[in-house]
């Protein structure tokens, strides 16, 4: 079985060799020229971890581990600071016990026995938390233990409705397990976040995951049916309707809980038949207020564009999709209904309307997407998150952060939160770069997105990171933009978040906390005290 | 100033003369043959109300009424029962006290003196609900007084965003006047519910109302931008992001909260400019379940009509559309960006692979919708609460439910709803008619609207519309339908949709009404005890 990395992001085998590494080191010395990069040794891939602070109950002895790996495994997700303490070989915080529920009524007698005992318990779907949404230290505070709930065996499409074109998935189902059955009926749910290879739907569901698709339903709210969700108090399934208005919706209260209401178990998915068709093109702008105006027109269009996503002049050049400085608009439709050579045409109309000039497409073809500067994007935005992983390992800081707001509010935002971070990146790392892009476009707002890369100093990482970091989220909510667009709240994001929420509605959320989990055994820490 | 009717639908003087209503009895003894139809008088415009039990308080007086006549209409909505209640003249449980507060700041101050003294509050915007959700009688249950809140002074497009295409509009905005409002910009919030006429935007949001939009964005949830709510416990502002994935979303409690959480007092919408072009046809099926499967397929296509109504063959007679008793599919498009032959044209394929007859159209032209089938249906669809209050006037039962479902489910729900309605009216009023259309459709199921159409027996109309409602409302319980999916819960539809709410959703629902409304005067009786 292919193992994943101890450490880093994703699986062991695909983390860069020194040949590769020295590689990256010359790359990062050209875009970081402050950079003292020097390969760093990487940990050893037996961990050490502190004796279990309890023995495993017999009520949970079939589907629990207390095995070394196991607990190390799960002490956290693959946030910059996860990866840090990775690299470092701590462990120090490891969950006590690790389970491996098997279904529904197993993962109720999780939550009994952890209640009975006031064990802290995490739930725990592919680790890829960058937000520290999965860290079982953080979540240990006054508990005698902490419990890691994995999801991973209540995985597998369960049941398809190819009429209403709905699939019941278990909730520990990772993304291309997920995508592999569906395409047996034909079906695909079509929902890529960029930590897909290595995240699950209940995790998507739980931190209210963007997709890929630029516009139209994209985030997993719009493509989650119906739930099923267990909390220490018993079952919560929402209702099956493809709509009511019936009060306010169940549904939304389960989107989002991040793991401190209740675990989510099961999913009704929407799914679709593959794509048939598709139609793209890439459009060049040198002035990246121009491609703003660009992405905007397209996004209030009607058109309904699966990709609109605009990657400014450091963007492109970092994900290898242009080298000279120009910021590029990335157009794209799918269906498997109809061709879309008309919705194309006047997509590409608005984008020379705004000075856009076409640098690769148009072209319609089963394959269009994946060839030219959209194809070199979409390879790069998969592998960002293993980059990551080995420029630490050079000594190379890199991250990134994102928000949305309105168009309106954008062009004050960006101008501040580059400055900000590019002060922050200055003052700590002896400079780096910050690039930006859009993910997802709205016809209120963008979701920008963006990337920082500095140098790193030996036994600073933390340190530095927290200042760019701080720099980031104080600029973002001073220009009026959400703490996350998409990455969730967890633990990272907390002081932010708490600063954004309606203070009646965290209230609210307290109150709704306490009647699902009284003993306050889920996630502490996460959303809500 | 024109007059709403004191006791039945919409404007006094739409209401119709002898002259109309003896033509209305002849259809009617067409419709319904078992009706002995007779020219009721309408009631004396000037309502009999009691004293009311309460002094104006002096912190209330200048925005506060107790006039007859400002008491009387706020007693209800326009439910069939609340028309037979008006229509006899009864006002016993009229509001002891109006109040019409002029900006938050007030609607603060009402709350803060109705909860010192315990008094119910029902927020009142249009006062046009259907399931019982502005009714001052049942929400008094053991309290001293029952005040009604007219939003009615909170209203008017209060600032507009052109970049960001967004409205900051009060939320006793009546529908006419904030189109108007907006059309001086060159926007529109196009948002047509059946109640446009009479109905505010409030009310709206209060409900999760549905809009005229058959498939893409058109419940007002999806138009909602930002919310302000005033609660007894204080102001909870929504955050003013085009998307946020920072925990459950705070906006999904407010919309949907019937008054019973909060009252809305304004809102940044999401608006549109006016559509340029628009392309449309009828399609006529002989057979309803061929209407079906090509309605289904146009949900499906990601083609996002702006129309896609199926109505059955008595529907279709009921809104002059067809006369032979088939089914037609009125299919729509319109956008401010481009022509829509492409669009149109894919649908109509769809249409007739299912075997259908393009009977009108396909015309593209900017007042497409207004013409043939599409033209009449839309008149006709605005002027059916009118016909309700008329019909009771001359002795007929009229009255619609309505509900969402799985495509899988909806050949059985339709079936057993069908029959069990018309075994009720069969029992009940000795014949009747029953139609289906779907409102709206989805990727995983429509949105069947029912009406049905009986024979009253004098001083048996609450009694018989009792049966028939509840023979509907068990039927789609049994059928896994939702109670509702745009009228909302109301005290009508609480049975069904405390049998429909997962318990624990409840349970939370409640701790959240505790902690924003701890003396529970909101709305008393709606959606949580």
């Amino acid at each position: 079985m292919r193992d994943r990395s101890i450490w880093a992001w994703g699986w062991r085998d695909k983390f860069p060799d020194p040949g590769a590494r020295q590689g990256l080191m010359q790359l990062a010395r050209v875009l970081v020229p402050a950079a003292h990069t020097a390969l760093r040794d990487e940990p050893p891939d037996e961990p050490s971890v502190p004796s279990p602070a309890i023995a495993t109950p017999a009520a949970l002895a079939e589907i629990a581990s207390q095995a070394p790996r196991d607990r190390a495994m799960r002490s956290r997700g693959r946030a910059f600071p996860d990866l840090v303490a990775g690299f470092a070989g701590d462990y120090t915080g490891a969950p006590d016990l690790v389970v491996r529920p098997r279904d529904e009524a197993e993962v109720a007698r999780v939550l009994e026995v952890c209640d009975a005992n006031a064990w802290a318990v995490v739930p725990f779907g592919g680790g890829t938390s960058v937000v520290g949404g999965v860290d079982a230290a953080l979540a240990r505070r006054d508990r005698a233990a902490v419990v890691s709930l994995d999801l991973g065996a209540i995985a597998g499409v369960r049941e398809v409705d190819p009429v209403s074109r709905l699939a019941r998935i278990g909730a520990g189902t990772l993304g291309p397990a997920l995508e592999d059955e569906l395409a047996t009926h034909g079906l695909t749910l079509r929902h890529y976040p960029q930590s897909f290879e290595m995240s699950t739907l209940g995790g998507w569901l739980a931190t209210r995951a963007g997709g890929h698709y630029a516009t139209g339903p994209t985030r997993i709210d719009e493509l989650a049916h119906a739930m099923t969700m267990i909390t220490p108090r018993g079952l919560l399934a929402t209702h099956r309707h493809p709509g009511s208005g019936a009060g306010p919706e169940p549904a939304r209260m389960v989107l989002g809980s991040e793991g401190a209401l209740g675990v989510i178990t099961e999913a009704w998915m929407r799914v679709v038949p593959r794509p048939r068709w598709r139609a793209s093109a890439s459009v060049a702008y040198k002035d990246f207020t121009a491609g703003v105006a660009a992405a905007r027109a397209l996004a209030q269009s009607g058109l309904y564009p699966s990709n609109a996503r605009l990657l400014d002049g450091n963007e492109a050049r970092l994900h290898r999709v242009r080298f000279d400085g120009t910021s590029v608009l990335l157009i794209g439709f799918e269906s498997a209904d109809h061709p879309l050579g008309p919705w194309l045409a006047r997509a590409l109309e608005l984008a020379r309307d705004h000075g856009g000039e076409v640098v690769s497409g148009p072209s319609e073809a089963d394959d269009a997407t994946r060839s030219g500067a959209a194809g070199a994007w979409r390879q790069a935005f998969f592998d960002a998150p293993y980059l990551q992983s080995a420029l630490l390992s050079i000594g190379v800081l890199s991250d990134t952060f994102e928000t949305a707001c309105s168009w309106t509010q954008f062009p004050e935002l960006h101008a501040c939160v580059t400055a900000a971070v590019q002060r922050a990146l200055d003052e700590e790392c002896g400079g780096g770069i910050v690039s930006c892009r859009f993910t997802h476009v709205y016809p209120d707002g963008p979701a920008p997105y963006y990337t920082f890369i500095g140098a790193l100093r030996a036994g600073g990482e933390l340190a530095q990171w927290r200042a760019v970091k701080a720099a980031a989220s104080e600029a973002l909510a001073a220009a009026g933009g959400t703490i996350t667009h998409h990455h969730a709240v967890g633990r990272t994001h907390r002081p932010w978040y708490d600063r954004e929420r309606p203070a009646l509605f965290g209230e609210a959320l307290a109150a709704v906390k306490r009647t699902l989990d009284p003993h306050g055994i889920l996630n502490p820490g996460v959303l809500v005290d």
